[in-house]
């Protein structure tokens, strides 16, 4: 569903044209955010953009090693593409001074554009006709690119419609946010909004029950969400949600199947959020 | 009952002096292994660490914002502390100084001796009296000091007996791991064995019921379990598990409840590790 959506997107000659070009959509507009372009890096990640012809791709390096390793791959996926793309044969360190440092890149990077402006009314779900329940994740004060970034592959591989965050309180779209989405960034439609309570009440007034994932919750996370749409509400480890996200959730869940209500500390909250989606997604949707 | 292992481990005066001392016993022994210590750092990485008394602390440094901050916490900790603890005030530059570029160390450091040798033996359900089904994580070839500590923190919330990794393939226990671990090392043995399939053997003979974590498997993980303790083996998201590791295995299952046996991508290792675990700690498990 999420390629579909890109899909749709594709249409739209300008993205964006066809909609009211309040303040609040310029704020959260991705065109202007990486003005230079942003360095993707990694096997997946790459790969994944190449696939994605909504991502506009304006450089492509590789090393002699990678080349050899992933020469078919790329040859078909620049062959689909309907922009000429000249790959660059870099040496490693050459490639390794366009990248944040220690970066796992795999010999391939790619300078790559924004992707398409996506707003939080994409994420209706009457535009998205699937045969499993819909499901947003929102992510409350959550920065590290890592877990965003693990957080959206296993949204890709739940297969949710799309994660919506706050503009203010994540990290511009990374190459490691996006080594670390493993491609996900390609297909999970990354909704960033100026404020996380008033898209709530918008994706609650598209049919969205928006529960909160808590550690103290009185019930279990299956028990909290009803049928039908679900926003998911992540806060981050340490500060959990703030006042106001807290207060525009319908319910609060807690995961189920642990012993005793959990042991010890308290998961990474990408795996959290793992578990979350997988509980969400329980057989039951399915069989 | 991770704690409960430790305070069993507690009892003996030389850790392993009751065991013989083969050869195979001192490859997976821990007090050679970092013999000048090993700086933990964070905030529950080192309050962790002080909270267990089997574990030695030679320094402990923290900065004048942390001591305002977690000054309560530390000092109740050192004060159940059999031995004198002297904490060093430190300028932050200095305590960067002792720990790897860019760790996240909130103003804690603690030089610490490495934990009481456990053994595989160790892990025997028999030994581990618990309401809840007796599950060890078995890693194949993951690496990623991040991905071990996140999948030790997975471990101790659903409560796994233990974590069993072969001593060639997996960092050495390091900072970034107890960082990752958010204070899980303390309570979740890991084990290191010389031979990742032998140990499997010595599993299965205690009674565990070996199921590699597979995308295409033919049944799901819950299926693929029976009821009794599970060694639930995960190998590496690159290469997958090594022949000798599968050959090991009494079944292969895939995790349930994806749409369509899962999007695209796979999860992350340590987020498919989360899952699995609440997986095999259903409901049914619990009530």
């Amino acid at each position: 569903m999420a390629s579909k959506h890109r899909r749709k997107a594709r249409k739209i000659e300008i993205p964006g044209a066809d909609r009211p070009k309040t303040e609040r959509r310029r704020a959260f507009r991705g065109r202007g955010k990486n003005p230079g372009g942003l360095w993707l890096f990694g096997a997946h990640a790459v790969l994944a953009a190449l696939e994605n012809h909504d991502r506009p791709i304006h450089r492509l390096a590789v090393t002699a090693a990678a080349m050899e390793r992933f020469g078919d791959t790329l040859t078909a996926a620049l062959d689909e593409r309907p922009e000429d793309i000249r790959t660059e044969k870099m040496e490693q360190r050459a490639l390794e001074g366009l990248l944040p440092r220690d970066s796992v890149h795999q010999g391939l990077a790619a300078l790559a554009g924004a992707l398409p402006d996506v707003g939080i009314e994409d994420l209706a779900p009457e535009s998205h006709n699937q045969s499993h329940r819909h499901v947003v994740v929102v992510m409350d004060q959550i920065t590290d690119p890592h877990n965003i970034g693990a957080i959206m592959r296993s949204a890709a591989f739940f297969g949710a419609i799309g994660i919506v965050t706050a503009d203010r309180h994540a990290p511009q779209e990374t190459g490691t946010l996006a080594k670390a989405a493993s491609g996900a960034l390609e297909s999970v439609p990354l909704v960033r909004v100026p404020n996380l309570a008033r898209a709530m009440g918008r994706l609650k007034e598209m049919g969205y029950w928006a529960v909160a994932l808590e550690a103290d919750a009185a019930s279990t996370l299956p028990d909290a969400a009803r049928s039908g749409p679900i926003a998911l509400v992540l806060g981050s480890e340490g500060s959990g949600l703030r006042r106001l996200t807290r207060e525009a959730c319908d319910a609060t869940g807690m995961l189920g199947s642990t012993p005793d209500g959990g042991g010890i500390g308290s998961l990474n909250v990408s795996n959290a959020a793992a578990v979350a989606l997988s509980q969400l997604f329980g057989p039951g949707e399915f069989q």
